[in-house]
């Protein structure tokens, strides 16, 4: 059946594509899904570049959380981490020219979010007068 | 000094722009963020429509996770779960329209996927050759 709606594919061709398409996708929410990569990296993109500011701008993370997905971010080169000479140590986190990989990324899923939010609430206001 | 780079901006706005910024970020991976829900919604768009079929497509799903995803998943009007009536009771999970406002999230993930896949081959064939 599913041969006559896609011609193009036979079913073992129609199952490689699938597997492509989940590894490419898996492999990137390996490396930036989670909670906080991207946000710390959108919070860098806007000028904040110190421990403190990042910690402020991403609401709810922690610390230590922080701390360890900034070394991750480094080991993945998406940033660096800039430590002055002179007293007292001046520590700055800067991003390096991979992390503008993801604007693409960034970009369609700032609209996803901006357009879930609007059907989430529009659902809400739905129920609330049916009821 | 930011001023000049951006005369468009004023600090606050974009600070505010900033923030909206990482808003529908976040609500958007608040949603489909985690490792496995855009994963079984591309399973099920290539036509995985069993409980089974999804366990074998997405490798390294947990029954228990697989559940628990699919139940949220339905919660948020991506898919339906129909139970047929007869004996055995056949249950499949279907997409409902909305899971398609997707479409440029996932294509952009998995381009991105397969670039940075690709860019961390390279990387440790550099590593290699230069030992």
């Amino acid at each position: 059946m599913k041969k006559e709606i896609e011609p193009v594919h036979n079913m073992k061709e129609f199952s490689d594509d699938c597997h492509k398409l989940l590894a490419s996708v898996s492999d990137a929410m390996y490396a930036i899904g989670g909670k906080w990569k991207l946000m710390i990296i959108i919070a860098m993109a806007r000028g904040n570049n110190r421990f403190t500011e990042l910690q402020r701008m991403v609401k709810g993370i922690s610390a230590r959380v922080l701390s360890s997905e900034l070394k991750e971010l480094e080991l993945n080169g998406f940033i660096i981490k800039k430590v002055s000479v002179g007293y007292p140590v001046s520590i700055t986190y800067e991003l390096l020219p991979y992390s503008e990989s993801l604007d693409e990324v960034v970009g369609a899923l700032s609209r996803w979010g901006i357009m879930h939010r609007e059907k989430i609430k529009s659902d809400m206001k739905n129920n609330l007068d049916e009821k």
